[in-house]
């Protein structure tokens, strides 16, 4: 079964786990949000892609939820003294991905292809592709500040800052990677990560060519709500809902995919909607869609490739 | 006094260390070779420039004889298991400096820029300029493995192939930073520091402009001979005399400096050359060059200073 899942950081990449133990081929392709790349001290980090190649490769930190297991952090007090900036953690084992990706990016090969290098070279079998080979910057519309680069908003900002609004700076000239759409077209089953919708997934819907890929696709479009009773598992997901105006919850979320999508998958706690067999015209099922350990991503994988 | 001293690396940096205690403020001027220099996975090393701040700043490590002290190594163990290069260690502290010099170069300055800031942002008193702005590559020619870029001889060969000779690529068309030579010419006086004269010194004196300065300068220009009883301190500075057809000794240095030498400081110790008063129509003055301790730094720049 070839199988297409979007997906941004921690939450999308635990499913994402669940599935490559499922499926253990490249007939799955993760394609990954890089509306959150940015360039740090002149290295290029990307956020999404390092989360779901570190989980994917059992190298994560599952405590901290972000980063490498055992990671230390030498290399910040040496920038500290030095009088770089500290308010984003670059880690020592980290930089090396950063590092070799700004190496290869500078002999012009491509993000994907630097992302096929590490997955490969990590034993990962899945397929993880980068939304765009060019870039994309998600920028946060703020109340209180402006225009808030994403990083500058997320880590700097601690999320604090009121949002009106999204840009995803460059997205009009992305190029989706070799491959990509045709995964989509291809494609048994498309997942919707339980990821941020406004900054994770939509970012990647916004890529010329994505979204109708999704409308047209034969392959029944499902997601898994990143909103269970009202608030997110993890991030800000809820507090962006209520900032807009909405009322955060699977509800919400099948609104913002209803062009595209055929299953919403919601936790089995949420008392809104876990009665419901529809939502909008959306078909409703119903699971343990939190994900605390690997046999939880493991088997909601499971589930999804079984509806 | 105003003072210039020319500068290899580990050796070189000892006596630095001593003219920067006694003379505290910035009229001491190093000029550091660059010549070793070269792009490590994209990160620009500049060995003896970053060897000098380290060690001016009280940062080196003196036991291991080259890096930051409490070094770690993180960072080499994740690039060794993404398929990078792991035969020259960039520690996770000393990684710091790179990313934070490819940032600034990227950005259009200039190394002689990036220098001075951290210098003093570590708070050296000493200015430390880089030989030239330019990229200029030691490439040692030996008769085992042909032409070898410095490193990949000196880090990755241990120095053991038999060399021939030494070419400075880039050097005809170096540039020396503002400043350099008005340095040598405001000079009261110049200091040869005991580093390697074919890799360290021979580099400098190459750069357009400095030999000739140092012809013409009308301070007194101080050596301390590299070599004490035949063999070098550290490093490979008596197994190159001997490849190259000379016996190492002070005398063999002195030959190499002639042109603008007026006094050969030699060790107490050196067998051969410590009852001569002339080398070669070149001063000889007796001091204890051997610097183990920082009280032995301090002392022989106290020496050569009183000369």
């Amino acid at each position: 079964m070839k199988v297409v899942a979007l997906s941004g950081g921690v939450g999308g990449a635990k499913l994402a786990f669940g599935l490559n133990r499922m499926i253990a081929s490249d007939d799955l392709t993760i394609i990954a949000n890089t509306g959150d790349d940015f360039c740090h001290h002149g290295l290029p980090v990307s956020p999404d892609i390092d989360t779901l190649i570190y989980t994917l490769s059992g190298l994560n930190d599952d405590v901290r939820g972000w980063g490498l297991r055992d990671e230390t952090w030498a290399f910040m007090g040496a920038l500290e003294k030095l009088g770089g900036e500290t308010w984003f953690n670059l880690g020592d084992r980290d930089l090396a991905m950063h590092v070799l990706r700004r190496e290869a990016l500078d002999k012009g090969q491509s993000l994907s292809t630097v992302t096929e290098y590490f997955r490969r070279t990590l034993g990962i079998s899945a397929r993880i592709l980068p939304m765009s080979d060019t870039s994309v910057s998600t920028i946060v519309e703020t109340v209180e500040e402006g225009l808030l680069p994403f990083q500058r908003y997320f880590v700097q900002r601690q999320s604090l800052p009121k949002v009106t609004g999204f840009r995803f700076e460059g997205v009009a000239q992305a190029l989706p990677p070799s491959g990509l759409l045709t995964a989509i077209q291809k494609a048994d089953r498309i997942v919707i990560c339980p990821s941020n919708p406004f900054i994770s997934i939509d970012p990647i819907l916004a890529v010329p060519g994505i979204r109708h890929s999704l409308i047209e696709a034969s392959a029944p479009v499902i997601a898994i709500s990143p909103i269970v009773n009202g608030e997110a598992i993890k991030g800000p997901t809820a507090k962006m809902f209520r900032e807009l105006g909405f009322t955060p919850s699977p509800i919400a979320v099948a609104e913002k995919y209803k062009d595209f999508l055929n299953v919403m998958v919601i936790d089995e706690t949420d008392v809104e909607t876990s009665n419901m067999s529809k939502i909008n015209g959306v078909e409703v099922e119903v699971a343990q869609t939190i994900m605390r350990t690997d046999a939880d991503k493991v088997a909601l994988a499971e589930y999804i490739l079984r509806l």
